[in-house]
């Protein structure tokens, strides 16, 4: 395996999978979705989800990020899905959540905070193929108490969520 | 946030948590355990588990941990549980698996490898406070075709599988 190592000091630097986290967040009956103010894919609507950080939990991260990107303060319910994204060596862990009332507004990261019912979801303008997913997955077990988690999506899903990115 | 820098060419290491990814076994009814021959907890016996690498899924990963450690050849069935050890920065995904043959052999990281009926699983001498979760868990649903992962232990099994550690 290649490994970067400093030049000058032969400090090898091993890199390992990164975790994102994040949520597929709801008030009511509505979806909050945020607009990237950074590349990649800016001016894109995503879900609030990052990079988890040291001495967090997954669960602690996803509240944090959603925090940070919407200033939302965010209740977790259950693992909704974990993706794997192995050509970026990527591991995605994605909550359900709810927000009590609808307070949020844009953190530095983005452009825009907005509830979208279904029906408004920005489809032709979603940064990553993992948010159609999520929204899509969730949208299935919306009325279940409880559920086994998804990962990837496969077949037809996964179809759509690439097509949407070639627009 | 503390970061490494290296002190002659000021690369910063930005350090993330770590992904180790394993599983939970079986063939027939006996579960499948390697004796460590590396620290930590060396000579104590764990269950086929790793630092996820880059470029392969959490299934793969475990997959070749169960190779490496064990020269096991595993199906992977579904996800058992998904871990948080915030203080130490790992997340650690356990999977539910086979072996179709009772083929294994010790690895260069094992000094043992074992399969243990459930009465007969070294209890004493477990390396790590998951092994005794990711078990327990697995015998609750072990009769389940499917089930929702499980997290942290809390209560009771998470206090046994503290003090196992303290002898």
């Amino acid at each position: 395996m290649e490994r970067h190592v400093c030049s000058d000091c032969g400090w090898v630097h091993y890199e390992n999978p990164k975790i994102v986290v994040g949520s597929v967040v709801t008030y009511e009956d509505k979806f909050l979705l945020c607009k990237r103010a950074i590349h990649p894919r800016k001016g894109f609507w995503t879900l609030p989800a990052g990079y988890m950080e040291q001495n967090e939990t997954t669960a602690e991260g996803a509240m944090r990020e959603a925090y940070e990107e919407a200033l939302a303060k965010i209740r977790i319910r259950d693992m909704l899905a974990l993706y794997n994204v192995p050509h970026i060596s990527q591991v995605q862990v994605m909550y359900r959540a709810t927000l009590d009332k609808p307070e949020f507004s844009a953190g530095e990261e983005s452009l825009d905070v907005q509830l979208f019912s279904w029906a408004e979801i920005p489809w032709d303008n979603l940064a990553f193929p993992t948010v159609y997913w999520a929204l899509h997955q969730y949208e299935q077990i919306k009325d279940q108490e409880s559920f086994v988690p998804f990962s990837n999506a496969e077949g037809d899903m996964l179809k759509k969520s690439f097509e949407m990115l070639k627009r």
